[in-house]
């Protein structure tokens, strides 16, 4: 080719896309990990991300690794799945859903979706009409700011309070609003908090709502994952007040992140999504969007049946243990200031003090000079919306955790300000 | 609630998706299915979508499925997969598509994505900025139309020539073109014509790009599915003429449509997709959007590598076959033309001619009442760009299929005018 001929190239990339995938926690977490001293011999401590599954200790249950054998096998299960999910898959979900609810979900309820974070796009392309605006929390999960941000629709944050046990600021959620508000969301048990909200205050949330003529997206990714002393309830217990959409996977609860299979379900015995042709998008984006792997779907009834309560109580009591090894271990650092011990979920977040630091400038720059010199990788809390926080995620193995967290000590140790 | 309530709240359905979904295949099958008679007791026969899994014939390999349950029991793929898909699977692929090429690919230049289908999706997300509009084939495959829709990217329909063994209508595509347009798209093996471009038509199809400074996008998702006199050309060959976007997936020559693996690579030594952003803004786009099952990742290279060539030629001479049966039975119906005998993957276009039939005002009413009284299911035309021609998917059951035919055979005797 002639020089300068590129120049003609009709085509170049889109720039709305550029930005908006540029927020996203993986993209922070890699610009983290690029720091990464190759020098240092200790292996990298990774305190950054929501997936345990590659530690033995967080195995999946084999009932759920059988279930997929089965499927493949079966050879029922390589055609093009319906748009919507397989049925089995769809009733077998609504039952598992609906067995903490006041009344019983429809399999038509049920949209089977390429993990939670499908749904979320899902939901996101299905509000997103020119104008209209969506509350999220902050601190948040950053992937709804992303999808948002790539469909164009307006987001707006709400501030969840770190002095109320994270809970929503719902005098904020009703200042924010306006005529063209169309959801909130929660997500519940927390990421990146660990907090798990009350059925009082998440009842106070569907009531915030009805009043505002809205409805609430209840991110449920880590549903049964608690440990503390608050139960998980479900949003749906409040979707006669007003409608909920709750959104969940079997990443977490089952460890397995990479299989890509979630939920989108309608909780709302009054038919008011359906009215307002809510359900009718969802359906229509979901002829022209990918679908979740089909024997997996096929997997799923035998995954839900099977798996026994043994391995979800060993893998909670797992993750309490987690938890307090990371709430006792950061408590001695000064620098650093845990509001709350994380009672549900994978990670927590904590407060950072620069000024007791002597050359770190931020929450980024904290976890920049963590990666390089102590090879440990957590995220910076800008990127959940809370700047000089920082989230540390500790689903891990203990004795990797301990040493984690004994690094961060040091770290602090040698940053800190001389008196 | 009171009476009227939902008036009151501010969410409703995105139109734009609604109307962008209304135009799929699987929309206009869905409305012919729904026609079909509950009191016909013969078997429904189904020639509509390209998805001949679930007939024993057509089964996938035993190689495939092994890969994937040892990928399963490895336990090594139930963390989230990288963006860009996992390294092993994009140097097996990578390989896979260099021996037809002048050129190596390497794995930098592969990105999975959830079946073609998704692959598709990405590439019109990543080249629709404001303004810009894409080029596609008439006859086509109407996920394109709808993607583009969705994502307010213009789009232009140029011709395939019937008269001209459905090969592109190059003047056309001169005329359509302006200083917006930024690609087209070429389907080969074809969709929905079952025709096979020549290594020499498809030099003047990358040469036309050239000049109008555009890129190819060529899916190739029925790759190596052919059988007539054109042996299968890659258009990644011209990738020095012209950039090349190739699109593709396991679906359709493993016979796997339901596990949603597939790709996008750029065939591009000359490096232009880079200097234009596109290649960033495909990173980006990754970084939000649903990824495939890690573990179907983690089994590609057994795939590739396992899979015999004994099983390939098997599919392709029982595809070689239906096409015989498809064309030798539709020669004797009078109101059907067939211009080509079909040399690819798994469809052909034939002609309807209305006038000689008595009752039948068009190509959808034709399939409406062949779905109601003959219980056989066919794709309108209209849904593929070509008003009265129908699409016959003629890749099933032998037997199955001459039932099929000799339905329609006996449709069209009994709606014929009568002379
Ligand atoms: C709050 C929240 N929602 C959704 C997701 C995505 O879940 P999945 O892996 O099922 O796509 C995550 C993943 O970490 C998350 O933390
Ligand atoms: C031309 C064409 N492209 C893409 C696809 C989608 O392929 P996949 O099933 O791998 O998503 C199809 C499916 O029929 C097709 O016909």
């Amino acid at each position: 080719m002639e020089n300068g001929a590129a120049e003609r190239w009709g085509f170049r990339g889109n720039q709305v896309l550029d930005k908006a995938a540029s927020i996203t926690v993986r993209g922070v977490l890699r610009k983290v990990i690029s720091n990464l001293n190759p020098q240092d011999r200790r292996p990298v401590i990774t305190l950054g991300q929501g997936d345990p599954s590659a530690f033995s200790c967080f195995r999946t249950a084999p009932e759920a690794e059988e279930a997929i054998v089965d499927a493949v096998r079966s050879r029922e299960f390589d055609s093009y799945p319906p748009d919507v999910g397989v049925l089995p898959a769809r009733r077998a979900i609504a039952e598992y859903l609906s067995t903490d609810l006041p009344y019983k979900l429809s399999p038509d309820d049920v949209y089977l979706t390429v993990g939670c974070g499908q749904a979320i796009e899902l939901i996101i392309k299905v509000l997103a009409r020119p104008g209209a605006n969506i509350l999220l929390p902050r601190p948040g999960y950053a992937f709804y700011e992303a999808l948002a941000a790539a469909n164009h629709l307006e987001f707006r944050r709400f501030d969840l309070l770190p002095e109320k046990v994270w809970e929503v600021d719902l005098e904020g959620v009703k200042a924010l609003a306006d005529e063209n508000t169309v959801a909130m969301v929660i997500i519940n048990p927390g990421n990146p908090c660990g907090n798990v909200f009350t059925h009082q205050h998440l009842k106070k949330v569907a009531e915030t709502a009805r009043m505002l003529g809205i409805l609430v997206i209840a991110d449920e990714v880590y549903g049964h994952l608690v440990f503390g002393s608050n139960p998980f309830v479900p949003m749906g217990v409040f979707g006669s007040i007003t409608p909920v959409i709750t959104l969940g996977s079997i990443s977490k609860r089952w460890i397995v992140p990479g299989w890509r299979l979630g939920w989108l379900v309608t909780n709302d015995p009054n038919g008011i999504l359906c009215k307002s042709g809510i359900v009718e998008t969802i359906v229509s984006y979901l002829n022209i969007c990918a679908d979740p792997t089909s024997f997996i779907q096929g997997a799923v009834p035998q995954i839900i049946e099977k798996t026994t309560d043994d391995f979800f109580s060993r893998i909670i009591s797992l993750l309490g243990k987690t938890a307090d090894i990371c709430f006792d271990g950061l408590a001695d650092i000064p620098c650093i200031t845990c509001p709350h011990k994380p009672e549900g979920a994978m990670s927590v977040m904590v407060k950072l003090n620069v000024s007791l630091l002597e050359d770190i400038d931020d929450d980024m720059d904290f976890c920049m000079k963590l990666s390089k010199e102590e090879s440990v990788i957590i995220l910076a809390g800008f990127a959940v919306g809370m700047k000089n926080w920082l989230r540390i995620t500790f689903a891990t193995e203990p004795p990797f955790l301990e040493d984690g967290i004994g690094r961060i000590k040091a770290f602090c140790q040698r940053h800190a300000k001389k008196q």
